[in-house]
């Protein structure tokens, strides 16, 4: 199910007060329609990791072709009153939106590719007050879901080939907390969740198990566990640590050998406390003996990457892997920071005027120009990536330039394959993009992983991706600086 | 508008997969209706505070009220297939869903009330199938609203008088945890809002200055100025850190005397990066020394509770505290952990049989009964809380024992005041409680935390509020689990 259909209401709303008075003031002053390029694009790798699965876009572009103020949401802000109880909207300004339908320019990142800190994900032109109006649900909706695939492809990275269910429906933040990250950890790599609505809206394969409040209303542990299997024959996995989780598995294997003599088998256990590589050796060893093999051992507990990676390397016998509060709030970091900057302004004669926002760090002062990423491969995988803007023309051999590091420099032959990183999603307002199934982008995130380097890949310290300013965009960002700067000390 | 409302279907299915199973379960075991109580609890306050905030209660009681399955939710759940890809539902319990409504029995403790680790904020009571199927959207509901509640009511104790703003929509997760998110964080004392969906939907106040784009928009900074007091001459606080801010805040004082002339004045100024201390006790000196002492300062650039304090404590002139990240994602800890537990169950003779959840460790073992908060406060402010099982007749002297240290014990006498905190929300499905407007929440949240002790209120270590269990039920508590160990060794 597409993203505004699962609203009631018209989402014209979901956006920041300032962008609605700086829409009016944009009316008023007759600048409205003045052509703006804005580009998304968010800083450093987030979980101090060395790459970024970028994702969301699918609800994006439902978003911007959904966009429109209802007559509820007009009479709302008719109703809105300034410091001297006067409207603080003007009529003429609330029929300008009434009327207003979206009819932008946007080049965007295909969900599912691995991004680096200051590439744009998202070039949006068009008039400045539509892309004014859009920088904050499009935030929203990208920031999160880049967050959540980029933590899944970790977790999957961490679970080698193990199968992961996400269930964390009831630590996410609010329903569309669980759907949205549901949706995007798929993307990472996730193979099924337990949030059953997102099973409906996105068709993502759903699974679960039963919980302890199952063996608690039974007098007896395996009386629990027998009755369970009576009804899903085929598809039992058995919590057992209700009360003692040694003694819980014993009389999982007595009901699974009960099973077997029926003709069905016990699909798995499962462990949600104590310690899990001794639980799960234990558990192994006792299943094995019992001439049980086939029957699998999930493992849940606050886990997240670094814990599965450990309970390998302590030879923890896990094939999957139950993850909820630490994948679906990203827990460890659980916003992204990405942001929408003014790039480029079309001036009356025509021509583009640069912008940039400066700030004291170098490395946060934002590029200006009309954004491409060209990224660079062999044989072996990804090699660079080069920001340039695509009015200019590039020349035979281009050099890059780290802007966090301007003696790092690197040129780029004309024979290295690349790949324009950024395609055509609405042409003046018209979508010119077929968005791929999930299954789609959850497959081209796996391959995008494995053009990596193993060195960017590992969670402690990563090898930083190479990423660059082509050298003419440089010098002109660094012109404009310098320009800023100048009148800055004669202001 | 109402919770259900926001959405354009059925939330039903906002669930986890193993409730249903467990649902089907019991309906075929004949065990649907048998009655069960289960709690809803956190173990430990969020940000290693002193207390929490409870909220979310209005939205769960719209949640039950309209909870049903559509018919796309029964289609959907056909669909699924188990492992030998037969129906995983039967057509007798999908038939079953279908005719469900709520039944239950609700108490829970009213929204903006200041409560405390393992004391339940809800306690539901009625079939065991029903109980199930809420654990997981009443999880998410109160999960999330009461860990803003408390990061907003923390905010608000740490900028004391001054005005909070909230503006986190971009950085949230997903729409509707930017719109939970404002409603939490109204309910926890933050003023206004910018986001415009939870203007429209709660009635919360919104408020915004403009965007740096704005400024950048213009050749000239004062420009901008001039031209957003144009459109807006009583609503104008001026963005001044776009290029240089202490030229910036020169630009806006020349702007607003220019207004002044004109006969209004400027509302404010807002510093978004930099040194704030330094740079609001500059900005306050210009703007005193140009006779502007009106116009006040705006602040914000991933503030939370701890920022505010040590820039108060530096002296910075802050008037207004713009939060954005850090409050709407709960960014310290983005997830309350709450849990929703078996209690009690009616066995055929109608007498309650009371069940725990075993735990290595004995403060995370739930706690038997059907229970009830009581609060004994004093002029002075609350003094402390007894859980106890309703059902049983309390003694004129009750004694509460602390779980986590049983030999910390208090005796509490009959001529203390006291409040029963679970109110009744529904009974058999019928709702009896009618939820106060978000204003009157806000208002109990600024009383509650008053009744608190400086020393539980502080942010570093603070004081522990005395919660115990009331001793019958403490005794009948370890008797149950000395038993359950009992049979674990016999076992």
């Amino acid at each position: 199910m597409k993203f505004t259909s699962r609203y009631a209401t018209s989402l014209a709303l979901l956006t920041d007060m300032y962008q609605l008075t700086m829409a009016q003031a944009y009316w008023a002053k007759g600048m409205a329609e003045q052509e703006a390029v804005f580009h998304l694009y968010f800083r450093k790798n987030p979980f101090n990791g060395g790459y970024t699965i970028c994702a969301g876009l699918t609800d994006a572009i439902d978003y911007l072709k959904g966009f429109s103020f209802s007559s509820e949401d007009i009479a709302y802000l008719r109703s809105l009153k300034g410091s001297k109880q006067q409207p603080l909207f003007q009529e003429g300004f609330l029929a300008y939106l009434k009327d207003l339908i979206f009819t932008c320019d946007v080049d965007a990142i295909p969900e599912g590719t691995v991004v680096f800190p200051n590439e744009p994900l998202l070039r949006i032109q068009g008039p400045i007050l539509q892309c004014q109006l859009f920088e904050t649900p499009l935030l929203n909706i990208l920031n999160f879901q880049t967050l959540v695939a980029t933590k899944a492809a970790r977790l999957t990275d961490a679970a080698q080939n193990d199968q992961i269910i996400e269930f964390g429906m009831r630590r996410a933040q609010g329903p569309d907390g669980s759907l949205s990250a549901a949706r995007a950890a798929f993307i990472g790599g996730i193979g099924s969740s337990s949030n059953m609505l997102a099973g409906r809206y996105f068709n993502i394969p759903v699974k679960g198990t039963h919980a302890h409040s199952w063996v608690m209303s039974f007098p007896e542990e395996q009386d629990a566990f027998t009755a369970y299997a009576d009804v899903f024959p085929h598809d039992s996995v058995f919590l057992v640590d209700t009360y003692n989780t040694l003694q819980g598995i014993k009389k999982a294997i007595q009901v699974a050998k009960a099973l077997r003599e029926k003709g069905t088998e016990l699909v798995g256990i499962r462990l949600d406390s104590g310690d899990l590589a001794y639980l799960s050796k234990e558990g192994r060893r006792l299943l094995d003996e019992a001439g049980l093999p086939n029957v699998s051992i999930v493992a849940s507990n606050d886990l997240d990457e670094y814990l599965i990676q450990s309970l390998k390397l302590q030879g923890a016998r896990i094939d999957t892997w139950g993850i909820g509060t630490k994948l679906v709030t990203a827990y460890d970091q659980p916003a992204l920071g990405g942001v929408y900057k003014l790039a480029a302004l079309r001036a009356a004669n025509g021509a583009w005027e640069y912008k940039l926002k400066l700030s004291e760090q170098l490395v946060k002062i934002s590029t200006p120009g009309i954004l491409q990423v060209r990224r660079y491969f062999s044989s072996d995988g990804f090699v660079a990536d080069m920001i340039y803007s695509h009015e200019q023309p590039l020349p035979p051999f281009a050099t890059m330039i780290d802007p966090a590091d301007v003696t790092r420099r690197r040129t780029l032959p004309i024979n290295h394959s690349f790949e324009e990183l950024l395609v055509p999603i609405f042409i003046a307002g018209k979508q010119v993009y077929d968005e791929p199934e999930l299954e789609a982008i959850q497959n081209r995130t796996k391959q995008q992983v494995m053009q990596l380097h193993e060195s960017i890949r590992r969670f402690l310290n990563p090898h930083l991706y190479p990423v660059g300013l082509e050298e003419q965009l440089f010098n002109k960002k660094m012109e404009i600086i310098l320009n800023i700067r100048h009148q800055e000390k004669e202001g």
